[in-house]
């Protein structure tokens, strides 16, 4: 019996499920509660946080799992020494896994690589902002190198008063911050690639990710227009980082197009966001994927199924709950994702997913569905 | 939230947990014992068998289900009861489930519907054997009228003298025999259907079914060289028998397919082996438009996504184990599902699915690495 463990009980972790139900491989999840969203379709439920030495350990317990992988990047070390001491495999490893956490080591790292990313620097006074911002066109992102996500830790300043206190906590031992240039790009878009550590790797096609208020809203796969010189570009930066931070599973490069040119935004070494569409949208999804990645099996075809995918997120508004009946979701195309989870406006608790044949009308038709999804409005 | 109840814990029970995690509806099953298929995937499950009151109290219990459904026909008329009782629908209902059970009352029924079918008759002796082979070119297919699947309850007679201990069984209180004509078929075929309680329907394509040793070992969707005729012939047949015997859910109708006509053979008001290549073959599988139907939710799309899928069964053979790491399974368009049963020889313990442009190219790979799961060989 093949077994994985995961750390982490979103939605990450209950979307490994379907594609571990089918291949016979049992899922066990360390989850905070028996609420969080991966508890109702995990095969095997401890609960738990990383740090607790006693759930990592039944987490890694007899059985023990062949593999333990994480659904975010907040992985203490000591669960990597656990994980060493009873001879599980632990994917993608401490290594690789400090790059998708500290953007200070991402950016020194793939700089070191000469891979393209927007101009940035370590900043620790506010001197040091005002020289950075006057270069670059009176304007820079302040980012806290640990900790952020979906817009959270991210700042755009203009002057040093914007990062006084940033730049305090860093002095008092919070995270360290750098500052990046604010790229004027024509979109954002991810590409993502599935490598296993005999060094097999796979790509998705590149898609374009549509951002609002810092969380991502739609993905678009792939993305409109995307040449063949773009997906060439996208797999050799993603290839060099998979293999020189020796990635296994699923790396999620999100970058943004200027010009024609790709620059380095975020790495995630998980299933993320902007793969969601290849659940309906391609031959294998992210989620089958990084379950055979982790595990060392041959990679599945990573080939689109209709000419467009659209993934729309359902981001939670001001009802409490989400329709939990369908009367009124009559476009049969559409297919819908709910993570169990509670309702908090902007909160990620589900997505819709529409294939077809052009890319307004498909981009249509989802958002309805998202809309609908979250308001209970008629699509 | 939505929360549905399944009778029955095989594999069709286990696959439709993926669909019912997506669609956030909690899924609860009645499983033999914690070992069997669907234990690892359900999200609530209750051990009992489906004669025992106490289980299926427990099955129905608060937080009650909105629906129970089956997995397989052999429900017991206290189930409905009971259902009725505490107020939770049953889909499909007891007298549709009669016509998927019993082949006699199911061949009457049909018969009255002017439905194409084999000649057939019910057989208590000898003699009623001997003067239907007689005028059916010396050969008919005996069957019970009950408890058959997969080739069982089923046989070939040429004489009386083959009947004489079924007529003895049968006359001794066991299930009562139907002789139906041995029809000289050019393929077996099956078309899906599923209808919800208000009436909408939605069809997939025709497929063909190609059976080993009375078991189905290969389904092609769909059918090659299908016309628009025999699918529109197969779609009213299906109509009619959804309609008229009031199903809800899916409803499986295989059939021979003789000088371009439509004979139907059988009748399973349950997601069947016959479409589980829509998982991946379709906008919407089989499994996840069973949840929308019983909770009479919109159908979604059944469009093919491939111009050929082929599924093959994993049927068990010699090996006590099926594999259960994948190093050889290196045809990366192939999709594995193991169904976590013990391996007897013979039985469906997973399948596999591939989809592409050219049948022969198609079948091949499938029949490869369904070969390759059982026995272990390199793909």
């Amino acid at each position: 019996m093949t077994r994985i463990a995961v750390v982490g009980g979103g939605q990450l972790a209950r979307m490994m499920a379907p594609a571990a139900t089918a291949m016979g491989v049992t899922l066990r999840v360390l989850v905070e509660s028996a609420e969080e969203s991966a508890s109702l379709s995990s095969h095997e439920v401890v609960v738990g946080l990383p740090g607790d030495a006693t759930a990592v350990r039944a987490l890694l317990a007899e059985p023990c799992p062949d593999v333990v992988t994480w659904e975010h990047e907040h992985i203490p070390a000591e669960v990597f020494a656990l994980a060493a001491e009873l001879g599980v495999a632990a994917r993608p490893g401490a290594s690789a896994l400090l790059f998708a956490r500290d953007k200070i080591a991402m950016r020194e790292r793939l700089d070191s690589l000469g891979l393209p990313m927007p101009a940035w620097r370590v900043v620790e006074t506010e001197d040091e902002v005002e020289a950075f911002v006057a270069v670059h066109g009176g304007v820079g992102v302040l980012k806290t190198s640990m900790g952020g996500y979906d817009g959270k830790g991210v700042r755009i300043v203009r002057n040093p008063a914007d990062a006084v206190d940033w730049i305090a906590m860093a002095a008092d031992g919070g995270p360290p911050l750098l500052i990046e240039e604010k790229v004027a790009y024509d979109r954002e878009v991810a590409i993502q690639v599935a490598r296993r550590p005999s060094g097999e790797m796979r790509f998705w096609p590149l898609v374009e990710s549509i951002q609002t208020d810092g969380v991502c809203a739609e993905v678009i796969a792939p993305a409109p227009g995307l040449s063949i010189a773009l997906q060439a570009e996208a797999e050799r930066i993603a290839r060099l980082v998979a293999t020189e931070l020796d990635v296994t599973g699923v790396l999620a490069v999100e970058m943004f197009e200027v010009g024609g040119r790709l620059l380095i935004n975020e790495l995630a070494m998980r299933p993320h966001n902007s793969g969601h569409w290849s659940i309906e949208g391609s031959v294998t999804s992210q989620f089958e994927q990084h379950v055979r990645a982790v595990l060392d099996w041959p990679l599945g075809d990573t080939s689109a199924l209709a000419p467009v995918t659209v993934m729309a997120n359902v981001l939670g508004g001001s009802r409490e709950h989400l329709v939990t009946a369908w009367p009124g979701l009559t476009d049969p195309g559409i297919k819908v994702h709910l993570y169990g989870k509670s309702v908090r406006p902007g909160r990620k608790v589900g997505h819709v997913t529409c294939m077809g044949e052009h890319v307004d009308e498909v981009r249509r038709r989802a958002a309805q569905a998202a809309s609908w999804v979250r308001d209970g409005g008629a699509v």
